[in-house]
């Protein structure tokens, strides 16, 4: 028996499962799992279905389901399986590190194509992993240099996402329309609290007692893409902001990873500046 | 636009979902939000499927829907929207409490019935909010006497549920045969954790960091039922069982609550001796 | 053996803890629990101790106290045990109603003064618990109409503290002095994030996963108060603005009332635009 | 300036913390940080004082302490910093990574003085590490000895605590009689639920809605030693006992990263069978 992934997103309709359904069992496809949702306010479908059955031609089947879906519709049969990621840091490990061991024991089901550093500091920690490292400085370049020195780089592995596993550069808007709907940054605040820079000093501050991180996708407004996944850990006023630095370092590597997660497994819809996550 | 709710409990097979999606679409029915489950140990399917579009016949779509499914199958159309409970209680507050305060301000959508008590204690409170209160002692009867006397007077009220909101005696399977399926329990400690009487002396002297509360369907295994909801709260060394009773209070009434908002709204199915939520 | 709580807020010195124990040594006073902490931004040394032993005299004891503490330490020996709180409350129920039940069944430590709604709606609920209601309209008044009648009637009963339980009026920095420090907020929204009105509203357009509440004390800044406690409940794109608003009174209600709870078992001190909260 | 941290565990007696602080006081010692607590139960008296000021001679400072304590007190001065940590792990690689990668990038202070496997299997990821790897199979020896073997091992190291990061041996009284108080267990359920083999299988078995790890100190009863921390995440009827396994093995990184951590900072006491933890 062969497992059939189907993802539609659409215009809502009267009968679109019924429709959907009928597609489905005229191709001899049993539906074990069928997850859908309508957003009320924007008339959209959203549709995640696991079938078993036998071997598709995922074509064949886009077409014939497109045929009975609204016009427009998007429908992705059996995509790709194991995404491939580009991940991109700076300095701290904390993330990367969680990434590069569920590569290696095989809990992240996902290609690391390579990682690269605007520092060089996790070279030596990513090549224990056999992954390639590249070192891209931003030193002694404009803006501009360095995006584009990061693009070629980034282009020539051809990654399915782009990951900012505490990447701290803030990047263009001319970089990230290379790479719509495709960067995953993780925000060391939980949005939108602390937007910008230094949040663990702003919570500090501010004298919050629970601290968080965010998993977004990146689009032109800085910390305002579509939020993947969120975390929080309860703190106290024993906590310095370098105490919150640290302690946030734990919510950080685990909501990214969690947004991986269901990013690899095709569990996220992007809708407007939301997702539609079917955990 | 009416709304219509479907309740599909039955053996899984081939093209479940569009056969089922058929019958509504030949309904005019737009499903809005459908959730399904295959227990794949089981081969049980379940479904929960809510329709928009004109008032239907419940019964003629009942019909019409088990002619497509699988012999045996349990289908609810619409099922009785306001679920009434009978209450009962012995001395302790919390619970029965947070019932009725979110029953005055129709934040819980049930009635209740009655607040039947073993002891009379919370009689002035329960009358406060116009709840009728019965007081039916234990003392100086035999188990059976007094559960007689309970079933009577329940019997008389015709409940959807009966909920042991901090009822501190133990039911016979004579009782519970009564309600198959229809008594929701409280236990105060995250089974099968500390089954039994003093589950927070038995968390204190073992020295847990953690304490919760279980909500459950009763069956004649006591303690054992199929578990519908529960939660915990982080204890540490300075809780005596005293306060972990008390800290233990608000973990029971928040879970109760739970249990009672998912069955009252058709969430919950019982398969085995487990439960199918769909929340 | 009574139990003697001091509360010592002072300049951090070499030797304070030793000083301290001393004269309660002294005093044939022994520390059960002890709680201290240095702010070392500030300097600033916070403790409470709990002492068991025999009868002390207060005055006595605060002025032997001060006399080994640094210039302009605040002692409190036995504070009053019992607050006061008068509750402002405006439509919604949920917090008012969890207040009144703790009440009630003596599961929070304080006396409700008085109850009082710039709307009507809650009287018969709040009288149902023996409390007197008012009814202050804002309405057909100035601010400073409404805020003067309003302080005329708490002042009557002079209340330890003011505890704004959905009260949806911004009170102005004239009616803020007169209870500084005295005055405690729930902002439905995990705080800083989504000040302001409607924060279920702006929660759910900018898509989060998680949303929260927050116990403040009110000052002139609107909703930047030192925060008390906050805890949050995770959500999902199925929740609209009215379904998270929903949720969210679950949290509101519970992070109150254990705001509530640490501010009448003076567990919480004030320092800058921050708390230390010895839970 | 140097800091000190003192360790004390007594029998509780009048004046205590006044005769600890004037001793520090003595030594020209600042109490920054004092935690303290008495078990009424028990009459003990437990405390993890930090202070600051000049450079102590610890056997001079714990003698002094000693004179002014009960009979029988156990004093510790400025414990060993640097713990080191033996690891013992069968095939499952997720706490041994996490606590690898914690000691790559100094986020966890100890030492990893040496990894025993039972089977080969980590010992490619070991030594990626620097970390000596040693395989010393269980397979055609007795118990004894094999844990004779594995004891030998382990004492030419003289580690500070031995880690069992899924070791899944069940060690004999005799070996552990020879680690008294210092193995560290991380066992895969919420303790004292589901104990002793295939817990998940267990909590599948059983329909829980919430499943979890425990980390205790392991003594002659199986997974009946002093709890030092535990942890949950929210499962659903959706979660076969693989998938449990899969999302248990989250926690059980989490809790026995949390567990050694406490232990390495010297924040946990025994006492009797359960822990005082200075968190």
């Amino acid at each position: 028996m062969e497992q059939t992934l189907i993802l539609i997103h659409c215009t809502d309709a009267v009968g679109l499962v019924s429709s959907i359904a009928h597609v489905l069992a005229g191709n001899e496809l049993n539906i074990t799992t069928m997850r859908e949702y309508v957003d009320e306010s924007t008339k959209r479908f959203f549709s995640r279905i696991v079938c078993s059955g036998k071997v598709v031609d995922a074509h064949a089947l886009t077409d014939e389901l497109r045929k009975v879906l609204p016009k427009g519709a998007q429908v992705s049969v059996n995509p790709r399986k194991k995404k491939s990621l580009a991940v991109l840091v700076t300095k701290e490990p904390h993330c990367l590190a969680d990434i590069l061991v569920r590569y290696f024991f095989n809990t992240l089901d996902a290609e690391i194509s390579c990682v690269i550093g605007n520092y060089d500091t996790l070279r030596a920690f990513t090549e224990r992993f056999n992954i390639p490292f590249h070192y891209v400085s931003h030193e002694g370049k404009s803006k501009e240099e360095f995006e584009k020195e990061l693009h070629r780089l980034i282009y020539s592995y051809n990654p399915d996402y782009v990951v900012l596993a505490k990447f701290m550069r803030i990047l263009s808007p001319i970089f990230v329309a290379h790479y719509q709907g495709k960067i995953i940054n993780i925000h060391h605040s939980f949005l939108p609290a602390f937007m910008g820079a230094n949040p663990y000093q702003q919570a500090y501050t501010r004298g919050v007692k629970i601290i968080g991180a965010t998993a977004h996708f990146v689009t032109d407004d800085l910390d305002e893409g579509p939020i993947i996944a969120q975390d929080i850990k309860p703190v106290n006023h024993t906590y310095t902001a370098e105490v919150m630095r640290k302690a946030g370092k734990e919510i950080e590597k685990a909501v990214l990873v969690k947004a991986l997660s269901l990013i690899i497994e095709d569990r996220v819809f992007v809708t407007g500046n939301k997702t539609v996550v079917f955990d």
